[in-house]
């Protein structure tokens, strides 16, 4: 039997990086096992050798965590909007479990069970309401005994300290995270009255999940992290970009982007984008550096790579990869193989190849908030009268 | 038993529109298991999981024809230039025809051998040497009976006349495919008058795959096809693009540009434009539709989907997937609800959230070609020397 | 003899508009007699001919106000860095008030006298002999019996204030323009304190010229609104930015932009994007609108035009302009005939035509402000050494 | 009296280089003085110090070749749709030579009298008819006794030719050229051939002018070149290009394009741009080089600095100018006295400022040439009817 492997808490307590992994709804997506929209997670029921195989691929490209993949797997998240789905929330979210521990046990990973907002609050459910939705998944996750808990992609941090008050009863470590950027949640509360906030309520790591491109997270947990020190408290600190560039995003993220979620193509972070990405979240002091939607295996071997000095090692994944285009030299073509060193991929400033597209979007701004008609659950589809209304409001805005 | 699947030629024959599939070496680098520079693809024994799981995804996506993943897999190319491997030719191509033929059998598709350019060619070794070269990998391919062959990525209409020869022994289908575009192979013989060699040479189906975009690839099989045509000569057409936008290639395609291989994010099709490719290759008189490097499950089923009136049928994967952004209509938020309709995402101009980058690159133009010292093939790996010229010399282009 | 015109103040508070004039050094540096570096106006009496034109022009459009051709004519600034000249400051100021008020004759425009900021300040010189020099040049505008007085380009808001006090001497009229943007002076004094410390200063116009396209400079001049508002104080506004886009810029403007001053044509406004100004500043509360660096005739009469209701009259060179593009209609070509309709420029967004280039640059930023030994004044040339300094350190930023 | 000047012809048969003027309609439009959609000249007799400044600041930034304001003066012209002129074409062309012999006095210019396509051709008037049209300007020419003779802006070599023909019979030097690119006049004559039937009607200068940017017109010039030493004739040649780039024009140029012609601003050419036009025209074998649409007088200048050695001096107008920035020595920012260099300003690549445009345009082609009904002449204004259609056909494009 091998040894107990160390816990999430021991290893940032002693300097430890940890990796997290890359965005599985996206991911999946693209392999045909997700459905853009609901984006639910009924693939581990499914299909599980394919999210096993996803799972393998991020651990061989150097994650110690596996999350599990229980992305909106809540009851009320899976019957909103004609979703017909043959299982419920508990099915999928054991077999989930069992999937991430498989692969976590194959090498150095942790396993966490994850958890997010509810349509539930956005149509203004009761306290009490939410935190039973979000402890039906719990009693999963207790079950399994996952190493670790994350409350994440929260746009309101009322929301993530009910999560976080929730999870704390389960005795584990609780990391949260708020899907917000440098403006601070929907209701412009700062990230650092928010960090605040998640710690007093017991997080013991906080930070940012989704919505923005990575340097635009690394600089909100930098908030997050001056709010908490300020506040003479102590926390650790944790950043799971997207892998697209949003630099014209307004407060809500990538949603509001025209390109969301079927033209987002062109906004791909390039391994080298993630290099700077990793060198920059770890010299702002935060150690769980990992990633959400869009980030594929590669992307988290290359934070692997630029932070193996930091971890003394390479990535399994990088017997694949020669450092900074080494492996060009292997190239049959004379000026890819002068391509094979570091400064002319760091340098490079790739072309869009789409002459008759902008590099910027106006974002969407409709303004609807929590507890706006237009965000509230319904369990039947969206009717054909509500998208046309839709329509006619977006053509106008 | 299951009834003998048509074949290849049987299909075309009946009009039926034929998928291909993706692209195995970009794909499975970006997953960790094909390194960038060699392109080799030793995974089919060292990770076959891997391989059967990409595989599985294409067929899911509409693909009929499974690619033995076995490019690059000649001896001369797997020792070049210290590409340490401790497996044959004969080791790689015997596990990938195993792991094409299990996935095949899943679904309605075919098991395509495929050979393609080799080093001996550019080292200007004989026809003869050359032939027996692509004659070791047939041996494979032959014994476990694949369904049909396809001769693929020559640069040269020269090396892809053996090809043919070589194939047309074992009494198979031969598809054959150059890498070019519009402007012919690199000794300028037009696309036109290509096809009609090979066609003379005895491919029942010619075309071309990867090095251009979608359209451009289009444009020469069209070329291609009115050349056959005036030669009062009969043939099938295929097409395997890049899923990479190249408007600003020269004569030798991708590897030219800049962002070749490790920028090239922001040239990533959208699955609308495979929509549009789709059509246009139908329109063209194309019936053999698939994908190359940069070709994801997820642009496949769009190939399908646009494809789905021609055929009858959707894909499995179009399960998760709503037709042209249907499956939006559950999305939670109103804004992102709205964009669940065709003309949103087919007049949709995706910007590249790169407002420091350019639309177009300028391609590297060394001129060599076949024949030239620096395309030699050779066992040792790239010298430090022989790097440093060519770094002194990219510098100075 | 004519009637006696309205003065600025009585215009301003009756509620008219005031449409200044455009940008007289950049626009002459492209007809040939300004010289891009020092930026001395000595074509006022080199060569009057062009200097008195493009007054002309500029009236023609609309404008109510000819600046005195005047900038840098500060005999500090004349002898800065080996600029030979053979003209005194005093000869330069009194041609430019002759060649202003010749032309303001010619229709219903003021004659404004104005300074802008010194080396002397840069270079650490007293309050006294900061005035002293600003004096100088005064002395000119009161022999010369000016309208009133502009002091401008001013980026730190202390030497702004100097300017005023020694204006105010005049008894005339005193308006007071910095180059900031929303960030505030090169100290980070805000908008609305600079503007609150002008207006306490006595001056009875505040605003923002040059250094940020319009949009960002109508931002900044709101800024002084609400400042100057929430003091309790009253002021009017004006408004005269550059005709460059610059989304890019850093607190120091388009002097830091890698085009400056050379490059700067793909970002030239367009004369519709110069409507949109208009409306957005008048609807701001800001009634002395015109341009600066980049503002041709053209622009001013686009002002001129989106403001003619206000007006109730178009400018003199509207008879050469169809209103919204209407003169197409008189086009041989049908197509753009088509293009004779409000809606079809307002919502064009125009290409560069220039598929090489970024939409956006990396502003310099060397950090040094007033006292640098960089910005010393000297009246020697630049020396070699002093440039090979300078290269070496550009190429290391 | 000063001695009488080289001509035309001695001068190009001596090798010298001749430098052209730039685009007076654009220049003056934007100064207030001539109405786009009509593009007449009226200015010449209505401002004529507008016309005549402009003149001189051509001749100061280098132009040895005046060029009468008589574009579009033909009386056919000047009557269509609707535009209501109160003087004869007659009195323009007067006024406008007067104006070029009197700027060309005050230096080393000739005098060129120019002649354009007539709606009179479109129209399908007869080659008498058109030759009438084009014989009533000449007259003028003939009396006012110009130095030579320029017929420009032909679409259609066949027009051209009837042109060069009555230009032929004044015994003046006869220039001819087309406004076409590499693709050749509207009916695919190539530019070789079209040359070649120019030289046979007697034009002893041909070229290329307006329509495309000027490293798309030496192209096209080489070609004529070509065709012209392939047929064992003689010539000189020249080029007068847009200031605008235009990669993305189809066969008719930039009219075609959707910012034709009040967005054409980002396309505008830097005058580094034209330095690198210049010395590729001169290594070309184009020695009459200059410039049409967008040229301003510092881009004239730009061509005259590039040729400086070859010419043995510099224009006047660069004693307001340093070379290769030079003149930036003198800048009280160090970091823009940095960019006091050659390399500096040769590599840069201009930003657009506009993060929403894209960098090409898809041209407008309506495929309408001559003898459409809508092209023809009609001397009433375009009713409203006839807009609606055109609205109408433009949205179905």
């Amino acid at each position: 039997m091998a040894p107990a492997k160390k816990g999430i808490l021991e290893r940032l307590d002693a300097g430890e990086v940890v990796i997290g992994d890359g965005g599985f709804v996206f991911a999946l997506e693209k392999r045909g096992y997700v459905k853009a929209g609901p984006w639910t997670p009924e693939a581990a029921v499914e299909h599980p050798e394919a999210v096993r195989q996803l799972h393998r691929e991020f651990l061989r490209s150097g994650s110690n965590v596996m999350q599990t993949f229980t992305f909106y797997a809540s009851d009320d998240k899976l019957e909103n909007r004609g979703n017909k789905l043959s299982f419920t929330g508990a099915q999928i979210n054991e077999a989930a479990c069992d999937l991430a521990r498989e692969v976590a046990n194959e090498g150095d990973a942790l396993v966490a069970g994850g958890v997010c907002q509810t349509p539930s609050y956005l149509s203004c459910k009761s306290e009490a309401e939410v935190k039973a939705i979000l402890k039906k998944q719990l009693d999963v996750f207790v079950r399994k005994d996952v190493d670790f808990l994350i409350a994440e992609y929260f746009e309101h941090v009322e929301e993530a300290v009910w999560a976080v008050e929730v999870l704390k009863e389960t005795g584990k470590p609780v990391a949260a995270c708020l899907c917000i950027g440098p403006d601070g949640d929907m209701h412009g509360v700062s990230p650092g009255e928010c960090a605040v906030r998640l710690v007093k309520a017991g997080a013991q790591i906080v930070g940012v999940n989704c919505h923005f491109d990575p340097m635009t997270c690394v600089k909100a947990v930098k908030m997050m992290k001056e709010g908490v020190e300020k506040a003479g408290l102590k926390a650790h600190y944790m950043v799971q970009p997207l892998a697209y560039h949003t630099p014209d995003c307004s407060c809500q993220g990538f949603i509001d982007l025209p390109e969301f979620p079927f033209g987002l193509e062109p906004r791909i972070l390039s391994r080298w984008d993630m290099h700077a990405y990793a060198r920059e979240a770890y010299n702002t002091g935060i150690h769980f550096i990992g990633g959400c939607c869009g980030f594929e295996p590669y992307h988290i071997r290359a934070v692997a790579e630029e932070l193996a000095p930091e971890r003394g090692f390479l990535p399994e994944a990088s017997e694949k990869h020669g450092n900074w285009g080494a492996g060009l030299e292997m190239h049959t073509k004379p000026w890819v193989r002068a391509r094979a060193r570091r400064d002319y991929w760091e340098n490079l400033k790739p072309a869009s190849g789409r002459p008759l597209c902008p590099s910027m979007s106006s974002p969407d701004g409709w303004g609807v908030t929590k507890g706006h008609s237009d965000l509230m659950q319904q369990s039947e589809a969206t009717s054909k009268d509500q998208l046309k209304q839709l329509f006619d409001r977006s053509k106008s805005q």
